[in-house]
C-alpha cells in the first residue's frame, strides 16, 4: 500500500474543499449573511491547513496507483469531505449537534437528500447552497471532480474512478482518465445550466432555481422549500420531471451523440429498459391514485414526478406519496432498489445490473434443461466477462446482505420506530434517494432517530453511493499491508 | 420430453393419495365422524380415478427421466396433490370455499403452516389428522415418499429427488435413489415416533401428539389448538423446541450418526453455523424481551422456542411475537430468511446457500485487492464446483426477485393491508413459515385475504417449497419440446 500517495491524495482534496466553501461563502457575502460568511471561512481555513500539513507530512514517493489505493483514496476522501463539510452547519450554529451536520453533509454528498432539518426556510442562503452544492460534487464524483480540474493526478488513476464510479463496469471515454473526467463534468455543467435556464423562464427565482437544478443534476434531493416541490406551477414540476430522468441516464450516451454516434445510443438496452421501467411504473401508478385526483392529467403528472424521482434516487416531493394506495407505494419500494442507470448521478443498483441479473437467471434456467450447453451472456451486444458477471451476483447478495444489516441494527433504536419507518429509512438512504414511507416519508424527516442511528444512516449512505466494497476493504487490515 | 412417464407418474402419485385418504377416514371412523370419513372415502375414490385414467392413457414407451421429466413431475405432482388434497376440507362442509381448501391444502403440504380457518378447535379429528399429515407427507417431499414405497420408479430418478429436495446440492446417500429414499424416510420416522413418545410422557393426549410431532417433523406448524401451542406446560413446549431444531438439521448428518462417521458430523460447518446462529439470536431476543417477563427463564424458553420455530420455518407459536419489540422482531425477520439446513425439512434460504454467499463475497473482495489471484471457494471441507457456486448466486437474485414479485402482487389487493402486513405475508408464505407480522401475525391469519390473493400466496408457497426453478421450467414452452 502506497501509504504516502494516498494520504497526500487525501490533503489535495481537503484543500480542495476548503476553495470549495469560498463559493458558499460569497453567496452568504451577497445576501449580507455574516455568521454563515464567517462560519464558511472558518471552515475553508481548517480545511486547508488539515490538507497543507497531510500534504507536507506525506509526499509521496511514487505516483503508483493500485486496486487498493484506488479503494482507500475513495473511501477516505468521502468520510473526510464530509467530516468538514459538516463544520459551516454547526459554526454558523444553524444546526446545533455535530451529528446532525454530519448526516445532513453526507446525505448531500451522496446524493441521497433525506434531511434531519424540520425546517428549511429559515436557513441562510449560504448554507442552503452549500447543501445543495454538495449534491452537484458528490453526484459526478468527488474525485472524478478532482481529477477534472487538478492537474498533477497519476495516470493510474482509472483505479480511482473504477472506485468511485457507479455500475457494474466503467467506461473509458477518452484514452486519458483525466479527459475522461473533463467530458463526464462539461456535460454535467452544460445540462445542469439548461435546466436553470429553464426553470428561470417558468419563473423560480435564480437562487431556487441554482438549488433544485443542483438536487436534480446529482439526483440528491435537497431542496428551498419546507414542502419540496409541492408549491410549485406544473410547468416547473415537469421541467423538473424530465431533468430527473435525463440525469438518471448514463453519461456515456451522451457522449455518444456528441460525437454523433446515433445508432449506439439508440441500441443502448439499458436506456430501454429504464424507459419501460418507467413508463410502466407511471401508467400503474397514475390508474391506481385517478380516484383520489380531479382529473387524468393532474394524477399522471404527479405520478410521473413520483416515478423519476424515486427510480432515479433524487428524492423531491410534488405530494405526500405515503399516502398513496399500497400498489403505488409498493411500486416505488421497488423502483427505489432498482434505481437509476449505470454511469449517472443516481444511485441504487442501476438498471444494467438489474438486467444482468435476469440474464444470469435465465441462463441458470437454460443450464437447467440443457445441462450441457453452454451460455454466455450478452448485454449491449457483447459477452459479459465472466468476472463481471461473477461480480454483478456477488454485488446483488452483499447489497441485500448490508441492507438486513442496516435494517436490524436500526431496529436497536430504542424510540422504537415501527417495521415500515424503520426498512425504508434504511432502503432509502443505503439507495441514496432520501425520503421513505412512513415516519421517514416526504411529509416528515429523520430528525427524531437518535445520533447513533444518524451515523448508522450516514454509514449506509456512505455505502450505498460508493457500492459497498471499498469501504468494506479500506476496514480490512490486509488492504493497508506493505506492498509486496 | 417423455410426457407419457410424466403423466403416468403423475398417475401413480394421484393413486398414492387415494390410499393415503384412506388414513384420515380411518381416524374420522375412529372418532365416530362420519361426514369427515365419507368425505375422505370420496375424495379417495375421486383421486385413485383420475390417477387410473392418467395411468391407463399414458403408458410410458420408456422409462428415460432427464432434468426436464424431473422437474416436470415434481412440479405437477405438487399442483395435482394439492388439488386434491383440498377436496376433502370442502366435501366435508368445514370449509365452505374451495381457495380456502387450496391454500390451506398447499400450506399443508409445502410445511408452511399459514391457515385460513379461523377455528381449529372446532373441526373434526379427520380434517385435523390429514392437515397434520400433509405436513408430515410434504417435510420430506412427496416423490421422495413415492420413491421410498412404490417399486417402479426408474433409476433415472436423481433427477426427481434433485428437483425436490432443498439445498444448493443433493447427496446421495446409497448408490441408488430408492435406498436414499427409504434410509431418510426411516430416520424421518423414528424421529417422529420418538418426539411423538415423548410428548405423551408430558401428559399430551395421543390424538395431539400425533398432530404436533407431524407439524414439527415436516417443520409445518399446524396444531390442533386455537393458540398453537401457547396453552401447554413448559416441559411439552421444550420437547417442541429441541425437536424442531432436530428436525431442521441435514438429515444426511443423522445418517452420518448412524454409520458412525461422529467426526465427519462434529466437523460440519453446516451444522455448527445453523447451531451459531441460532444461539446468538435467542441470546440477544431473550435480554430484549426480558421486561415484559417475571423471570430469565421463561423469557429464555419463549425466545428459543420462537427462534427455533422461525429458522427452522415450522411456525409454531408460544406467545405473540408480533408484541415483541422492533429489535426481536427484526431479528425473527431475518432467520426467516436464512432457514433451517439443507436436506432437512426446513424452507428459507437454507443455511449452507447463507455460508456459500458470504464465501462468495470475500472471494469477491480478495480478487478486487489481488485481481490475479485465483480463489476456490471451500465448503464442508471440499472446493465447491463452479457450477454450484454460479447457482447459489443466481438463486438468491431469483429468489429476492420472486420475493419482490409477490410482495407488488398482494398490494393490489383491494381490501388494503399495511406494508408490514403484506411484506411478511410474502415472506413467510414463500419460505413456508406460516405466520408472519401484523395482520398474519401469529394472533391472527390469512382468512381475511382475497381468494386472488390466496392464490398468489399458494404459488408462493410452492416456488418456496420447490425452490422457484421448477415451477418456472414447468410454465416455460421449451421443457414440453420433444426430446432431440
Amino acid at each position: 500500500m502506497n501509504k504516502r500517495k494516498v494520504f497526500s491524495t487525501i490533503g489535495i482534496i481537503a484543500v480542495v474543499e476548503g476553495l470549495l466553501f469560498l463559493l458558499p461563502a460569497i453567496v452568504a457575502f451577497c445576501y449580507r449573511e455574516k455568521r454563515a460568511m464567517m462560519a464558511f471561512l472558518i471552515s475553508a481555513l481548517i480545511a486547508a491547513a488539515f490538507g497543507g500539513v497531510l500534504m507536507a507530512f506525506s509526499k509521496p514517493r511514487n505516483d503508483v496507483i493500485y486496486a487498493k489505493e484506488g479503494f482507500a483514496i475513495v473511501s477516505l476522501a468521502w468520510v473526510v469531505m464530509s467530516a468538514f463539510g459538516a463544520l459551516p452547519f454547526v459554526l454558523s450554529g444553524e444546526v446545533s449537534s455535530y451529528a446532525d451536520a454530519f448526516f445532513e453533509t453526507v446525505s448531500g454528498f451522496t446524493t441521497t437528500g433525506a434531511s434531519v432539518l424540520t425546517s428549511v426556510e429559515d436557513k441562510s442562503h449560504g448554507l442552503l447552497f452549500w447543501r445543495s452544492f454538495t449534491h452537484w460534487i458528490g453526484g459526478m464524483g468527488v474525485l472524478v471532480f478532482m481529477m477534472a480540474i487538478v492537474s498533477n493526478v497519476a495516470d493510474r488513476s482509472i483505479h480511482i474512478m473504477r472506485a468511485e464510479m457507479p455500475g457494474p463496469t466503467v467506461g473509458k471515454l477518452a484514452p486519458r482518465v483525466k479527459d475522461t473526467a473533463k467530458i463526464l463534468y462539461l456535460i454535467y455543467i452544460v445540462l445542469t445550466v439548461i435546466q436553470i435556464i429553464l426553470l428561470l423562464l417558468g419563473g423560480m427565482p435564480f437562487f431556487e432555481s441554482v438549488i433544485h437544478a443542483f438536487g436534480t443534476a446529482g439526483t440528491g434531493g435537497f431542496g428551498a422549500k419546507n414542502d419540496s416541490i409541492a408549491g410549485y406551477s406544473p410547468y416547473l414540476k415537469n421541467v423538473i420531471t424530465v431533468f430527473m430522468l435525463l440525469f438518471g441516464v448514463n453519461f456515456n450516451l451522451y457522449y455518444l451523440l456528441l460525437i454523433r454516434k446515433f445508432r449506439s445510443v439508440i441500441k443502448s438496452t439499458e436506456l430501454w429498459c429504464y424507459l419501460v421501467i418507467v413508463g410502466v411504473s407511471v401508467g400503474i401508478i397514475t390508474l391506481n391514485i385517478l380516484p383520489s385526483y380531479e382529473g387524468f392529467g393532474a394524477a399522471l403528472e404527479d405520478a410521473a414526478f413520483q416515478v423519476s424521482s424515486i427510480i432515479t434516487t433524487t428524492g423531491y416531493a410534488t405530494t405526500d406519496f405515503n399516502l398513496w394506495p399500497q400498489l403505488s407505494k409498493s411500486i416505488l419500494f421497488m423502483l427505489m432498489f432498482v434505481g437509476a442507470c449505470a454511469g449517472s448521478t443516481g444511485g441504487g443498483l442501476k438498471v444494467s445490473r438489474v438486467i444482468i441479473i435476469f440474464k444470469l437467471i435465465f441462463r441458470e434456467l437454460r443450464k437447467m434443461l440443457h445441462p450441457r450447453s453452454v451460455n454466455s451472456v450478452k448485454f449491449e451486444g457483447k459477452s459479459v466477462e465472466k468476472t463481471t458477471l461473477d461480480s454483478v451476483a456477488t454485488y446483488f447478495a452483499v447489497y441485500i446482505i448490508c441492507l438486513a444489516a442496516i435494517f436490524i441494527i436500526l431496529c436497536f433504536e430504542p424510540s422504537g420506530f415501527d417495521f415500515e419507518t424503520n426498512l425504508t429509512a434504511a432502503v432509502a438512504c443505503f439507495n441514496n434517494i432520501g425520503p421513505g414511507f412512513g415516519g421517514v416519508g416526504p411529509a416528515s424527516n429523520f430528525a427524531a432517530y437518535s445520533p447513533v442511528s444518524k451515523l448508522v444512516l450516514s454509514a449506509a449512505m456512505l455505502l450505498g453511493r460508493l457500492e459497498i466494497f471499498p469501504l468494506i476493504l479500506v476496514c480490512s487490515p490486509s488492504t493497508w499491508r506493505r506492498n509486496r
